[in-house]
């Protein structure tokens, strides 16, 4: 988002005269501190809110190019610091991150991240003068601490689980050896009291923050989001509203109430989270009728908020897709030719509500434990946040009606499970079409509707009734 | 934007069970600290970034709570911590701004800033259990201290320059009341350094931060926020290219070169800037031809950015309001009735100006001496940013060609001064017509034109020229 001009030449390597940076320059952000304190977490926790939030960054992580460079690792050994061989591998490998942080902000992204441990201040020292000095980019230094046990405990935990190193090795000696590793690093260590470079420190026990000659937009940024960020394991439910009216008949937007299936999967949903008993459950919905009802069964306190309410469709609330395509023909095909940033006149598009539910993510992040109901675009955007889904693929997620969405973390990625609950009721995902032309005839726009019942005429005469209609 | 539904009721004053805070409940931030910290420019700079970014945010001064019950303020004895009628007076006006946050909350409004000093542990405490305990509002302070020497001058110059206390007393007694006063509130003064609620210090000496158990999205944006809050005066310079060849016959959007009167501007505005020798000037543009060449005799470190780019007009770029109203009249209607969010159809609207502008608002808050380059909807937004204007107000601002523009900071205001270069240029303020119909003739939607050239058929044909066309 904000690239300067000359963000876009191949910065030379060396020799040349120390540049000053600019101000709408490219930014490293360089991790620093002991294994086990939550850097590469911190990391990709950031470069999630940054990528959502228009900045192009990427984590470089030492220890991928460590392990590239050795085929297998052995033992803690290679993490002593008076073993000439062993510290000069890792220098390569630091310096093939550097490398590639280098190469990715020359190309015209506007955030590196380079996750390793700089220990000590020579190394810091380093990584500055060749970012800053060389190539005249910002610098930033996040310092990860930890005093608290149970969170390190907790980290050390995570480590076994999921790091490359202790794939293969027996649970006991891989203990042991992430011990030796951390002690090694720790005889090293020179804390980041220097106050020579701007720096955030974060104590991932306690998520205590210290900022120094902190400033630039998006050093400012980063400290916002750190205060967002979360160390701990967590889980979040989604679903949808249950089966609404609008739904059986096509149509989109509204504030319908739920049909008698939506009810049902309303009961179906609250006698499934109930039986979880999750401790310390929250419910958040949105303010429309048809999340408040399909959440009212659930035993937890509970907030509507209208960062969930549905995408605004703007003059097209409450048309079914043939009557958008027979009043608005235009902007039907507009919104298929290009359905994130298409924004409904008077209405809302699906990067609109990227920046709507951002809130609602910055809670999440931090949040374990909590059930979100809302709607099919809302909940494209925020599942596919911890996904990690390019802008791109949002408006074209899958997330069905009846069905309870779980996300858990798993080291810093994320898994998402679906649980379909045995109710009935219309799909409302409509594919994009071939054809999206704004001179294509009816029949190709309306080729991939997806079957819904009919709107009777007159409209709801109880003795006709809806009647299925199939398109195609 | 984040408010809750339960957010709207009036919350009962006392006596009532001790509630949760909502997550998406409105936030207080309790500022803390002794006098000349710089709290109130924090506040101010907080309110401002917070409004511009969809919150509602309001500064309850306790200091005019206090003016308000006293008509005259005497000397520093009021602050005297062992005179209990004073004490009771001011700890009377803390009570009224602390309703009045309660009120602008209960309103449905998500943000109310208590700048008051809050010195004492046993104040702190009463803030906390009112709006939290109490109210279920979110709580956070910003404790404001000061390291250094100099900044605190400047402070102590800044409050004995505007504030009302002051305002009719003689320099040299003003001084000295003012030592007093501080002295009296330091004798009270307990640091917080109580873990027990959600706070972040700020040294506004250095800027350094601190930040304790802040979590939510309120309280994380804030402190991100608080990254660019600047509190040492600063002066910012604004101007719009000089007349393009679109400006003169009425064209929108484009990246036409400057008219010959265009040129002629870059040459005035270059000399008339470089004459005033501002101490390490730098310039912004956006990153179209006209402002980069309006920019181009002006001797300082420059820096082109697509963030100062105009609005992009989308299908409309390029037109004539007279070809416009031709091709969309619909689109037109519709932007004159709502120009703040009226998007063009692939193109921008005001609300995405406000929202790209960002990052630079970001750096110009701390920034100081520095010449923007950009255009008439975009320098709208930003000098909007620094006059607190109403984002309704932002479309209609008068921001003329060949004009320079000069912010400075008072207090935790700004002053505008607009300085008119004597090179003729066409107007390209379009005021709002009555009817804004989509119903309306031609005529109607074309009354508020401004006077250009009009296009030659053929088009640039030498031989004949461009021909001034007055609308009405």
């Amino acid at each position: 988002m904000c690239r300067s001009e000359t963000g876009q030449e191949m910065p030379a390597r060396s020799g040349n005269k120390a540049k000053p940076p600019r101000r709408f320059a490219g930014v490293v952000v360089a991790m620093a501190g002991l294994p086990a304190r939550g850097k590469t977490q911190v990391a990709h926790c950031l470069a999630r809110r940054l990528n959502w939030n228009g900045e192009s960054a990427k984590v470089m992580r030492v220890s991928v190019y460590r392990q590239k460079r050795l085929d297998m690792y052995a033992s803690h050994e290679l993490f002593r610091p008076d073993h000439a061989t062993n510290v000069a591998i890792r220098s390569l490998a630091q310096k093939d991150a550097m490398r590639d942080c280098a190469s990715w902000l020359a190309a015209g992204n506007s955030l590196a991240i380079l996750d390793g441990t700089l220990v000590t201040h020579e190394q810091r020292a380093e990584v500055f003068d060749y970012f800053s000095g060389q190539l005249g980019y910002r610098v930033i230094f996040i310092e990860c601490v930890c005093s608290d046990p149970a969170s390190l405990e907790q980290n050390y935990q995570g480590i076994l689980t999921y790091s490359a190193d202790y794939k293969n090795m027996d649970k006991a000696r891989a203990v042991e050896d992430l011990r030796l590793k951390v002690a090694h690093y720790a005889q090293a260590y020179e804390p980041m009291d220097e106050n020579t470079w701007p720096r955030i420190t974060v104590d991932t026990g306690n998520m205590d923050i210290t900022a120094h000659k902190v400033s630039g937009h998006v050093e400012t940024k980063i400290l916002g989001y750190l205060g967002s960020v979360r160390i701990q394991p967590h889980t979040l439910y989604f679903s949808r509203h249950g089966e609404s009216e609008y739904n059986v008949l096509g149509k989109i937007g509204g504030d319908a109430v739920l049909s008698a299936r939506g009810e049902r999967y309303a009961q179906a949903l609250a006698t499934h989270i109930n039986g979880l008993h999750v401790p310390e459950l929250r419910v958040l919905t949105s303010r429309l009728r048809r999340t408040i009802a399909t959440a009212r069964g659930v035993e937890a306190a509970q907030e509507h908020i209208s960062e969930l309410n549905e995408l605004d469709a703007g003059v097209c609330e409450g048309l079914s897709y043939e009557e958008m395509q027979e009043q608005y023909p235009q902007e039907f095909a507009w919104r298929d030719q290009d359905k994130l940033r298409y924004r409904y006149p008077w209405g809302e598009s699906y990067v609109d509500i990227m920046q709507r539910v951002e809130p609602v993510l910055a809670d999440l992040q931090q949040a374990t434990n909590m059930l979100v109901i809302s709607h099919q675009a809302v909940l494209r955007c925020i599942i596919g946040f911890f996904m990690d889904k390019k802008p791109e693929e949002l408006p074209y997620m899958e997330v069905p009606l009846h069905t309870i969405i779980k996300i858990t973390s798993r080291g810093f990625n994320y898994e998402l499970e679906f649980f379909k609950l045995p109710i009935e009721c219309v799909n409302t995902t409509r594919v994009k079409p071939k054809n999206c032309s704004v001179n294509r005839t009816a029949d190709d726009a309306l080729l991939t509707v997806p079957a819904h019942f009919d709107i009777p005429d007159p409209w709801r005469n109880p003795a006709s009734g809806p009647t299925l209609v199939q398109q195609h």
